[in-house]
């Protein structure tokens, strides 16, 4: 399915909009309907019963999303967090450097210099996007920060964060005075960040406000505790830097075990990345063969990253892989930088083990990515029918409920809803249109199950009193099932999965 | 309790914290911490349980926080929405009026000119409350938005979300679009809200970054059809306007219908009102004599407000009745201001009903706000035992499992951990410190049940073999229960209550 296909068939189903669409829209910025809510909430639970599931020591939080300017300033971003900007001198247009060299440098422009960018746009003739003229100045450095005019008198700066991780990290010595002592200690956040991009593009891949969840690990780099063994025979589809630096762009099947043996990475990042996969193929049900763990190279990844794996897949509407999630394994770093300029000793010293100030390990994932990922995999056209094949646990709509007739069957149709919800299944009462189309419907959405209420249910009579129509989406099976028997059936419809063992 | 109290054992417990704490904390950001996280959504999920389960054509949605200024030009945000400031001309500390006035004056500033706030600060001898002296200034009105550079060249303007009402009514045209094309038609939003309060204070009462949950009912003032003789005998607090300008401050009890007859609100208002009432006392479990609702004159409440009633519960940490909610029936100046401002043509035209602009009664709620006014009212000294009375369906953690001693039960505890979450049960391990211990953990956190893993649980000669005992928080009693009974037995502590009856 192309872009545009897929982003209408969303838009008409209202799983998402332009914000501020009636006033012509802000570019960057998108509202969730109710079954785009529905849907990514279910992602974000589904990521959060996964990885919070790795450890009884990995814990949620909810730190407000604006950063004074001591904290951006010492994590870096306000003077890093930038990209190179092209200006044309005739139409005053601005570009993202890396827009405007998409067709010469498909790699992109990270590393380059203002010089080296400059060269590259005279060599290659390129010409502004917007007027046409030759006229692109040398690049400057464009922060992406929203900045604010912070304080009673707006004379303070304060930052939109640029990331959900900061919040993590000023929130550590906290978490571990009310904890028990002990790393690894993990700090998940579902949040918003927000980047003033330059060009806002491809819907939900380079928004201006976006959800990431990160889980940031505290851990001790000597000693990581893990059950290893678990994962050591998980084949992992990795694109190792040094394949990529000879041309290679297909992933090549490696054991988790020879990833830490012969690939030389440490056992407690190969443990992460195994996790991810499983997460992407078993939780988000994305096939195998799209998911291709990326490492980047020393130039490609920030300084402070020692290790980085992007969690890519193959977008068809986007054209290929794209990054989802990311593994970085980003030492001492941040800690060291906040514990500097604060003048606050960040080191912490576990029950019985010696002092240090931890490393981290950071899980990132972009719910919105991921989002329009799984429409783009799931949704298949069957003839004249529009079918989404979601694992059942993301369904935004679990269990459709559909009186045959409106007026006779509608009241036992509530009754049955009612039910249900007290049971704890998030049912949807349909009762518009023929049946057919309400099956059509909920196909669309990817309901797994839908049931329906007809005269039988109703009529003290028939034999099949009391029971009611069981339909699944993908076998298009239906079965009479006795209404006190649909809780129980219904129950796991829902569920997460989790980690196979929890720790 | 005092305010400074309850905060601290809140901190303590890891609830919530100043944001950028180890910087020196940012006034009026506050993160939550797992506890404080953990109850938040319960509190929202609540909300959303009961508000949304008044019709099946109440929608929840999940708008950006930012809007181009133009949407705040035309409701009114850029002009009016302003606190008076005043500065010192000696020490250039700036103050809200409302704040330095507040000995002088505690009803409060609304509707003054800045003349008659400089002659009430003249006439007092009011002075500076940070260099003491006698040089405050004239008032000036301070926008409360955090306004942001935006767009690719930083040039255009747009604004932190000042409330999260305004997304629906931008939403309204699709919502209906893609609905079924009746009234009335909610729309609701759980999401943040931001004002650069000049003065931030009482922890979550103002805040610059806060939680609202807002639900938006579109409808047709001439036929709003609703089961009001469901509520008709409900008796509600009141303390009408006319009432306090006769210097009255004690709501009177008035039943519903009453408010319709002789009060002359409309049946569509009251039957919310009533609605309002039974969530701050059925499902949040505030006691009835602590719940006011109060109605604003016409001098206080927002001039496009035909009617407001405040829902203020009385916060003993903060001195008295607090506003938590309020039912807003807003007319349709909303839908009229965008209309206008866009050239779009906002009127509907339900099904069978002539065309209209909709009217707009707003169901507003703090979701910060009433997590403080919960943990102020509900936690209790018993001699050294701290309780918290909390209903089961809104505690943090609602089922806790202990082993009685970690190695030799420890095993058995956390494989009915996994049993019970696996049957959507959100359990949590405690296996620190004696058992009384943790009861007294859990007593403070308003747990209702904890379970204990035993010798007995795991001694397949023991006549107790597979069974645990289970303590309820308020009785202390405690009782063996077969582990395959729990999770039938534990299902329904987390589950919210819904509206009796659905419609």
């Amino acid at each position: 399915m192309k872009s545009e296909e897929l982003y209408a068939l969303l838009r008409r189903r209202g799983f998402l909009w332009p914000s501020a669409e009636i006033y012509g829209a802000a570019a960057g910025l998108y509202d969730y309907g109710p079954l785009g809510h529905a849907f990514k909430r279910r992602i974000e639970g589904a990521w959060a019963s996964w990885f919070l599931g790795l450890s009884e020591d990995y814990y949620r939080i909810e730190p407000a999303e604006i950063l004074p300017e001591a904290v951006v300033r010492a994590s870096g971003h306000l003077e890093n967090f930038t990209d190179p900007e092209v200006t044309c001198a005739r139409c005053h247009s601005s570009f993202r450097a890396e827009t405007v060299l998409e067709k010469v440098r498909p790699a992109g422009v990270d590393g380059l210099s203002p010089a080296e960018i400059g060269k590259l746009i005279e060599e290659n003739q390129v010409r502004c996007p917007s007027c046409g003229e030759r006229a692109l100045e040398l690049p400057r450095p464009f922060n992406l920060m929203f900045g604010l005019d912070w304080g009673a008198a707006g004379k303070e700066r304060a930052y939109l964060a640029p990331e959900t991780a900061q919040a993590s990290y000023l929130a550590f010595h906290r978490m571990w005075d009310v904890g028990r002592h002990a790393l690894p200690l993990g700090i998940a956040v579902i949040g918003h960040a927000y980047r003033n991009e330059i060009a806002p593009r491809q819907v939900l891949f380079r928004m201006r406000s976006f959800t990431q969840a990160e889980l940031q690990i505290f851990f001790d780099p000597t000693h990581f505790p893990l059950p290893f063994e678990e994962v050591a025979d998980e084949s992992l589809p990795v694109l190792r830097a040094s394949d990529r630096a000879n041309g290679l762009s297909a992933p090549r099947a490696v054991t988790a075990r020879e990833l830490v043996g012969e690939g030389g990475l440490p056992e407690f990042y190969v443990y992460h990345l195994a996790q991810e996969l499983r997460f992407f193929r078993d939780v988000l049900g994305v096939p195998p063969e799209r998911i291709r763990l990326l490492e980047k190279s020393d130039a490609e990844r920030a300084f402070y990253n020692r290790l980085q794996f992007d969690v890519e897949v193959s977008v068809e509407s986007l054209g290929g892989f794209r990054e989802i999630g990311a593994l970085h394994y980003r030492g001492d770093y941040d800690l060291t930088r906040h514990g500097t300029a604060t003048g606050k000793e960040l080191a912490v010293t576990p029950t019985n083990r010696p002092r240090l100030v931890p490393h981290v390990l950071e899980l990132t994932f972009g719910v919105d990515r991921a989002l329009w990922a799984l429409a783009d995999l799931g949704l298949e056209m069957e003839g004249e029918r529009t079918l989404w094949r979601l694992p059942a646990h993301l369904a935004p709509v679990p269990v459709a409920v559909f009186p045959l007739l409106a007026k006779p069957h509608g009241e036992a149709a509530r009754a049955l809803v009612t039910t249900l919800r007290a049971e704890g299944i998030e049912a949807q009462l349909d009762d518009s249109g023929t049946i057919g189309k309400r099956y059509a419907r909920m196909d669309e959405v990817g309901t797994p199950v839908c049931v329906t209420v007809d005269g039988e249910t109703v009529d003290p009579a028939h034999p099949n009193h009391g029971t009611v129509t069981v339909r699944a989406r993908d076998s298009k099976l239906q079965e009479r099932v006795a209404i006190p028997a649909l809780p129980a059936r219904l129950a796991r419809v829902g569920r997460f999965p989790r980690p196979r063992a929890e720790r």
